[in-house]
């Protein structure tokens, strides 16, 4: 089937109008916290990395059968499938194609980056866009790491905007040592408003008709005074929120990485939402045997927790 | 089989006495550029990422046939298996597993980098350390990048640590574009030289009874006045430089990353040996049906070459 390109902030868009919100499910499954009749069914196969990834492919799988009708997105860790070594690989490529089928954008979130030929290798590899056949991994957007330059950034821009695909690039990270090079001031800016500015311009150079870029940024939702100033340096950057929920981020928080009319930003929820049925009150609600209630119980509160906070 | 700890830098060390040169050959397989025998063979394939990965195999594996006498390590870079999609990185798991059944120190060159569980998944992944059989990817060490902060490297030092295995973080790329960030000045620094100073703190926490730690550093060969000044700045971190040959660097460039002794130091090809066949004086001497004694010509040549400045 050949699908007219187009581009993924027009996709993402109409996927977050039609869904009446901006959330995320990050599917970063661990086998250790996986439903019990999950672990039961695959613990006992040999070698056990083969099995933890059909559990992974599985317990996705389910994820995206639950939060396919309620949000826009999902946010694959491949990290999480990579440490299956390469039937983890396989598993996660399932994956990325069984959400696409369910109508959800896909962000391949791999913080992949290198130079030259070999960063548009990892974007030929992972940025199919608008179609899903034009990559073999099949996503729609990927996050990528800058530290290497601005030129490295390069190849993953010409196969985004070729195919339809979107990029964030890392600029604030959610994690307690984030600061160490992010915060180093040179110019009378930290390191990440220097990132910021480069993914601005280049956001601006690739956003067509759309209202944000191809180029996008990744800004964590624990460090709240800082989504608002890069929201204002950033006016045309797409961004992507982790650090919702388990990390400390709250609804208010991110809500400053919005525009208003309620469009500019995703805000992802992983553990939160997938392993819910291990928290309160899901835990208590639903018990183990209807986790996946309480991954669309969770992810509803979710969206509720967001309305309140940013105009749709 | 059980086999008993050892540090990656002892085994490294050890091969690089016994081959008495400090040459890493890359394995950066691009489809066009290989061989018309193995391009003849595979392209008929489908889907054609699977005969693409099928002819990436073949060729790595009787590339690692041709230097396993020669040289020290491999370092293939991830980025060209996984353009393929799993098939690819079925593919890079057997290559990795084959070169390490070689006697070969395989460095998996995937520049890695996320937060907290999620970096120690990549660690638990790709490092086996001095084990093969410790992690599915099977790999002796492995590159990550440090833009997300100095409490990210820490799962994949406790990862190397435990295992022997090694690790080289992103300090100064060998692209033309890698001052955009890394040459940013703080405190009257570049970041570099930041990344550099953590590194090297890293490195003094690790190396145990050996000269260098488990934390080592990328530092690109065309950079040769950084290089003096990155050797002089962390004393105890060994260093992969990569960016000799195809990419500009010499012998003469090179050998400043190297401790008196001529250790401290590996040095990467990956074009200029790997597709050797495709360039002068190789091409004459050998022709394409030649391809392997164009390899194995290419890996002498340069292993005499840094001979020349770099005393062992």
């Amino acid at each position: 089937m050949v699908t007219a390109m187009t581009s993924y902030i027009g996709r993402l868009n109409t996927a977050i109008q039609r869904k009446r919100n901006s959330v995320v499910v990050g599917i970063d499954p661990r086998f250790a916290d996986l439903p019990q009749e999950l672990q039961t069914k695959y613990q006992a196969a040999s070698p056990a990395q083969t099995g933890i990834a059909a559990a992974f492919e599985e317990f996705s799988k389910r994820i995206i059968d639950v939060v396919a009708p309620l949000v826009p997105a999902v946010k694959p860790q491949s990290a999480f499938f990579e440490e299956c070594g390469p039937a983890g690989c396989v598993a996660l490529g399932r994956v990325i194609r069984y959400a696409r089928d369910a109508g959800l954008i896909v962000i391949c979130d791999a913080k992949r980056g290198d130079i030259g030929s070999t960063a548009e290798a990892y974007a030929r590899g992972y940025l199919a866009g608008s179609d899903p056949d034009a990559a073999p991994w099949g996503a729609d957007a990927l996050t990528i790491n800058a530290y290497l330059g601005r030129d490295t950034l390069q190849p993953f821009i010409d196969v985004a905007v070729q195919r339809g695909g979107g990029l964030y690039v890392l600029v604030r990270t959610s994690n307690p040592g984030a600061g160490t090079f992010q915060n180093r001031v040179s110019d009378g800016l930290p390191l990440y408003r220097h990132v910021a500015a480069v993914v601005e311009e280049l956001a601006v150079q690739t956003r067509g008709a759309d209202p944000f870029g191809a180029v996008g940024a990744v800004v964590g939702a624990t460090y709240p005074q800082e989504i608002t100033e890069l929201r204002q340096a950033m006016p045309h950057t797409h961004f992507l929120v982790p650090g919702y929920g388990s990390q400390g981020g709250t609804a208010q928080d991110v809500a400053k990485a919005f525009v208003p009319g309620g469009l500019g930003a995703v805000v992802n929820s992983s553990r939160g939402i997938i392993f819910a049925h291990k928290r309160a009150p899901y835990s208590e609600l639903f018990g183990a045997a209807k986790w996946e209630s309480a991954v669309a119980a969770a992810t509803q509160d979710m969206i509720n927790d967001l309305a309140k906070h940013v105009g749709m």
